[in-house]
C-alpha cells in the first residue's frame, strides 16, 4: 500500500497499541484522517489530544464508511462485535486488519462475517509493553519490531501484499505464517512465559517480595499487562497454550528428578543448555 | 567496620561478583591492599589489569595471613574447601563472609570448620547480572541493592555488625535472616524464577524462536547466568527449590483448569491478581 493510497483510516481500540498506531500512521502519512473508535469518553479524549486520532466515536458504524484502512486494536474478544457492526458500512476496496495476539480465531470470525476472499487480512505486530493506555503511545512502539500476518488460502494475495506494506511503511518486518502456526509458535514464546509472569509474581508471599532483586522484577514485568487483554488472549488461543503447559510441567518434572537425586552434572547440564540456546539466539 | 579499620582484604573468586567487589572495596578504602585468589591465571590476570585486586593467588593460603577481611566468592560448592584452606593461616580478628546465593548450607560448613562464634558471617548481597567474569567488573554492582546477613545464634553480635558495617559501606542495604529463613524465601523470589527461565528458554522449537518478542527476552535473561554457580545453588538449596516448584505444579495445575474450562472470569481474575500485586510492590 502506497502511502499515497492511504487517507482514511479507522483505528477500533484507541489503548496503547491503538494509539500509537494513530500516531505511526500520522507520521508516516501526513494528509491521513484518522477515526477512533472506544467504548469510553475519556480514553477517546486522550488520544485526540495525544493526536492519535482525529476524530472520535463511541460506535464503530460512525467511523469507517469513508475509511480504506480499518485495523482492530481492542482485546481480541471485541472483534466479532465490531466486524458485525461494521460490514453493511464498509467501502468498496477496503483493507480491514488487526494487531490482535491470537490468530486462528479471530481469521475464522473475520472470514465468517466479512466473508473469505474479502477485506480481512490478519496482522499481529510483535510490540507493545506493560503500560495501558492512549496516554502512553509512541509513533515508535512498531518501530524494527516484526509483524506476523496470517493470509489463508482463501485471502486475495493482492490484500496481503497491501497490508504487509502498511506494516512495512511503519518500519517493521513482517513474516507470513498461517493462523495456526502462529498460534502454536507464540504459546510457546509469548503466551505461556505470559501465564508464568503472572504464576510467579503470586507465588512468594509478601515477605519475601521484601528480598526480591531484579531476577523477579524481570521474571514478573510481563504480568503488568492489561488482564482483559490476556484474558481474550489466553481464551482464543487455548488449546495451544494448554499444550505449551503440560509440556513445562514435563520439563519441569524431569528436573525436579535432577534436583531430588542430587545429579550435579545433570543439573549444570541443564543450565549450560539454556545459556548457550540463549547466547546463540536472543542474546545475539 | 570503620574505613580505618580495613587493611587488607582478600578475596577468593574474582568473577563478576569478586571483581566488582574489590572495585568498590578499593574505592571506598582508597589505601587497602587487595589479594585475589582463584584457579585460573588468566582470570586473576584480567582482576589485576581492571584493578580489582593488587596481588594474584592460585593458593588461597598464600593470599590470607595478612587480612582482616576475608569474602568468599567463588561458586558456594567451593567454599569448603577454601575454608579448611585458610583455616590455620587467619590472622586474630579477622572477619570472613561471602557473597553466596544459598545461606543454610553454607554457614553450617562454615561453622563447622571455623567454629562455632569464629569468625565467619554469612552475607548474601543481592547484586549480580548475567555477565560472567572480572572484565565486566564494576565498583557499582552493590549500590542501593539489598545484602541479607545470616547470623545464627553463635554468631558473635559484634561480627555480625562489622559486616553489616562493610556491606554499609559500599552502599548496600542489609537486613537480617536466619539462614534457614533466608533460604526459603530466595528459592520463591530467585532460584525458582531462575529455573523457570531456563526451562522457557528450552522449551520452544528454533522456529518459534524466530518469532520471539521482548517478553520471552525478559523472561529468559536469567538463564544467561553461569551454569556454574546456578548449578552450586540448586545443590545446596534443593529442598527450598523442590518445594518452591511444586507450589508452582499446584497454581498451574489451577490455571490449566480454568483455561479448560474456558472460565473468563476467573482467567481474568488471575490476571487482574497478578497485575495488582506487581503494581503495589515491584513495580513501585
Amino acid at each position: 500500500m502506497a502511502g499515497r493510497e492511504i487517507q482514511h483510516v479507522t483505528i477500533i481500540g484507541v489503548g496503547l497499541l491503538g494509539g500509537s498506531l494513530g500516531l505511526a500512521v500520522r507520521r508516516r502519512y501526513p494528509g491521513v484522517r484518522i477515526a477512533g473508535v472506544g467504548r469510553r469518553e475519556i480514553s477517546l479524549d486522550t488520544a485526540r489530544k495525544v493526536g492519535c486520532i482525529d476524530t472520535a466515536h463511541l460506535d464503530a458504524r460512525d467511523a469507517v464508511a469513508q475509511s480504506d484502512l480499518v485495523v482492530l486494536a481492542t482485546p481480541v474478544g471485541a472483534f466479532e462485535g465490531y466486524l458485525k457492526d461494521i460490514k453493511p458500512l464498509l467501502r468498496h476496496g477496503v483493507l480491514v486488519t488487526d494487531v490482535g495476539s491470537t490468530k486462528a480465531r479471530v481469521v475464522r470470525a473475520a472470514e465468517r462475517i466479512l466473508g473469505p476472499g474479502g477485506p480481512f487480512v490478519g496482522s499481529h505486530p510483535m510490540a507493545g509493553n506493560e503500560n495501558k493506555g492512549p496516554a502512553y503511545a509512541t509513533a515508535d512502539l512498531f518501530a524494527d519490531a516484526l509483524c506476523i500476518v496470517t493470509p489463508t488460502g482463501k485471502t486475495p494475495p493482492a490484500k496481503v501484499r497491501r497490508v504487509e506494506r502498511f506494516w512495512k511503511d511503519l518500519g517493521m518486518r513482517t513474516m507470513r505464517m498461517t493462523p495456526a502456526a502462529h498460534d502454536r509458535a507464540v504459546a510457546r514464546v509469548s503466551h505461556l512465559p505470559h501465564v508464568l509472569s503472572g504464576l510467579l509474581m503470586l507465588l512468594p508471599s509478601d515477605g519475601d517480595l521484601g528480598v526480591a532483586a531484579t531476577g523477579l522484577s524481570d521474571m514478573t514485568r510481563l504480568s503488568g499487562g492489561d488482564p482483559e487483554v490476556w484474558r481474550d488472549i489466553m481464551l482464543t488461543n487455548r488449546k495451544a497454550i494448554i499444550q505449551s503447559l503440560d509440556k513445562l510441567r514435563s520439563s519441569m518434572h524431569h528436573l525436579r528428578g535432577l534436583l531430588d537425586a542430587g545429579d550435579a552434572r545433570g543439573i549444570e547440564r541443564f543450565f549450560a543448555k539454556a545459556k548457550t540456546r540463549r547466547d546463540s539466539t536472543i542474546a545475539k
